[in-house]
């Protein structure tokens, strides 16, 4: 069991939201936790309303009557203080801080009133999220912190200091099939702070995979070894905000923080066994290999369904990510041949499909092989769209069937969705040719395929993942 | 005037497509004939119809009754040397072969069949593109080989050796608003070939800048003057396929072209002067920086409308593609405390303008400060698609509002549209949100801004742009 401190207070039994509205802001907080279906009592505190959503919405904290854990505010940072004093009274374990306007805007009587939180709150034994945040997204507990996010758990753990970060981190990778044990963006920083997330997301039993974005360091040899231990035990991905003269000045007016030099964080990550990326894109990438395929070590791929120059482009950018494309097995060539395919003397890897001239049988076996030789640790496959001249296939069931995915099993499978070039006078006519591309990604992602939206994402986030578990032996 | 061959050959009176029906691949090259508007006769020829698509059909070339100058052909190899003797007979002067499975198969017999064709066509006077290509899109000529393709004409030039690439190359880059001259597909390049198709662009006065995929050299040194000639008048950039050794392999049985080694590539197009590139993403993001930006040769960016996190980053990014996010300038700063803007003292370069916390008047006098001062080259802005809980934003004017891109016109402009993060369990609701979407990007680029989907790609590709015209003084 978790002893972390965050263990016992992401558990709340009840949530109050200072500063609450029908809308706005104060609305995106009580939003999410009514549709996500939080299990105890939701309280709104805004003077100005006897009810919102219909609940009843209170003055002030302390006229709330049961006890209250946890308390989101979304008031002014004037009215801090207040309200502080008011959770203090209340019994209030932990403040989730999405009030701004403190250190961050360099101004001396914002950082002296941040700090003289941060004293009041010791006092009090109230912990803070914050401040300058969007606090918590806890699916097990039906907390969000936006609309629209995925009702399941998952085992991401993700600690952003970016409230911008922590929504597209979640929202690209949520498109991707992954689902997360809580994602936390924690801001300023000033209680709990880039260690402690990460140290809450090692120990967590939910968390298999941790993602982090992150401005500022305050404890540097703290922050080394609790990467350490962090990579120790479970794949750490972070990204770091601040790497270069203008980032750190733009974290400095943003969170507060104070960034160092990029060759000192390279050195720092890479001495730690973390992986290592530049953005949002490329963090979501290697998290969807991770999750979805098993721990790889060998690097020869199969790359099949491609046609003419993406299958040599293909090659070239899986080689170039440290891949081997290695040259089709003759057990293959002369199986092929004893079928009576006709192009088997032709076809190589990558599988070149359109050489098979509308010919799906002969490309079939030839994906069949592949995926049933040992050479070949796993496969990559090109996906499509319908074929925009042929009306039958504007069918999501016909156009499945020419991806036999189940003649594949037992082979990791990666898949590039190489959306058919869209024309700029497409216009709207493609609306049902957009719905069934659509339901082609939520199928395949939902059957546990990693997928991607180019091969050179798709090459080069596999190839980290397998550095990662080459390194580690 | 233009003197190269393919000058006089692409203007044809007549076209003739051998092998034509009205559905499958030969409507495929007899449809985007009449969506184009081609203003000469259009002869379809198949024995088995009399009619195709309304138009008469005949059963050989010869049976045609007016001058064929063009002639695609898409029936099977075996034919074509008897479609040939036809075509001599017609006096026709150019023929694309979108034929394939010749020389690329890797046999023989069919590697000497293409030979032949090339020696019966040399003493026809007739000359060739491809086989195994896709042949022509001259919007000017009202030729295409897609449908869907814009029927402007604009100032890209494209030689490509591959039918899949020409047609992700030209569909992306319409969809980026680029417009082309002329887009070439020419395949195992048995009579024209890369050195060719290269001249030609680099004379043609339609031609601005020049784009290339290509597999294979014939001629090392031949290759390496006409590069250094183009590259001396117009922006070239290419794309090599094959670069490695499972690429080299696809390349053989993709063109039947022989790859080199990826380290003498590099020196030779670097040698050349011309900008090389990994993948088509990366060659359309930079074409669109040279096609919309003018020349320039400083990199002070301007980066504005960033919220939080993403400011960060876009500094980061910015700073690793050579761009320099120069600190906000004093006379700026003093400029907005003059102005009583209460970000005065806090808002830097990035502009990150969530700390603005919706007063838009602060944020616009900030970009509108950067877009005047002499020290910025250009800007750089995030563009969204309207707030979700907004539900006036939903609408295109409306949204539209929050850009006020008269108001900075005279300094280039490069968007980034960061799209919402979509959620999970957005579902069809989002339909008219997504409406809203795709009309802002199509009017951002009618009006000319050149457009990238994240901060990484916009920053590499105007980076590369810059230090081109750097190097060229």
């Amino acid at each position: 069991m978790s002893t972390h401190p965050l263990e016992e207070l992401l558990h709340p039994r009840s949530i109050a939201i200072v500063g609450a509205s029908a809308s706005g802001r104060g609305g995106g907080f009580l939003n999410p936790l009514l549709e996500q279906g939080f299990k105890g009592p939701i309280y709104p505190v805004n003077p100005k309303y006897d009810e919102i959503l219909g609940l009843k919405t209170y003055a002030r904290v302390r006229d709330i009557p049961g006890p209250v854990d946890f308390v989101i505010s979304s008031i002014p940072a004037a009215g801090v203080l207040d309200m502080l004093a008011d959770c203090a009274e209340k019994g209030v374990k932990l403040i989730h801080l999405f009030t701004a306007r403190f250190s961050e805007t360099g101004r001396e009587d914002a950082a002296e009133l941040e700090r003289e939180i941060l004293r009041r709150a010791k006092a009090a034994g109230i912990r803070l999220i914050g401040p300058n945040c969007m606090g918590v997204y806890y699916p097990a507990e039906h907390i969000s912190f936006n609309e629209g996010m995925p009702k399941e758990s998952g085992s991401v753990g993700l600690a952003s200091q970016s409230g911008q970060a922590v929504g597209e981190i979640t929202g690209n990778a949520s498109q991707r099939g992954l689902r997360f044990s809580k994602a936390i963006s924690y801001g300023n920083a000033i209680d709990f702070n880039e260690c402690d997330y990460l140290e809450y997301f090692t120990q967590d039993p939910e968390t298999k995979l941790i993602l982090s974005y992150i401005e500022g360091v305050r404890d540097g040899p703290r922050f080394l070894q609790t990467l350490r231990a962090a990579a120790a035990v479970k794949p750490v991905i972070i990204l770091k905000g601040g790497r270069g003269e203008a980032g750190t000045r733009a974290t400095a007016s943003h969170t507060a923080s104070l960034a160092g030099s990029r060759e000192i964080w390279n050195a720092v990550v890479n001495q730690a066994g973390v992986i290592n990326v530049v953005d949002i894109d490329e963090m979501v990438d290697i998290a969807t290999a991770f999750y979805f395929l098993p721990e790889m070590r060998r690097a020869n791929v199969g790359v099949v369904g491609g046609s003419g120059g993406s299958s040599v482009m293909a090659a070239d950018l899986c080689e170039e990510a440290g891949l081997n494309v290695i040259p089709l097995p003759d057990e293959i060539r002369q199986e092929l041949k004893k079928q009576g395919n006709a192009i088997w003397d032709w076809i190589g890897n990558p599988a070149d499909f359109s050489i098979s001239m509308g010919d799906d049988s002969s490309a079939e076996a030839v994906t069949k092989l592949i995926a049933k030789h040992p050479s070949f640790d796993f496969l990559m496959t090109f996906v499509s769209g319908p074929w925009r001249r042929d009306p039958e296939s504007f069918s999501l069931e016909n156009h499945l069937k020419r991806y036999s995915l189940d003649d594949i099993k037992g082979k990791p499978l990666v898949m590039v969705f190489q959306d058919n070039p869209r024309f700029a006078t497409d216009g709207d006519g493609m609306a049902e040719y957009d719905k069934i591309v659509k339901q082609m990604k939520d199928r395949f992602i939902s059957e546990g395929y990693p997928m991607y939206p180019n091969i050179r994402r798709a090459a080069s986030a596999v190839g980290r993942m397998i550095r990662y578990y080459q390194k580690r032996g």
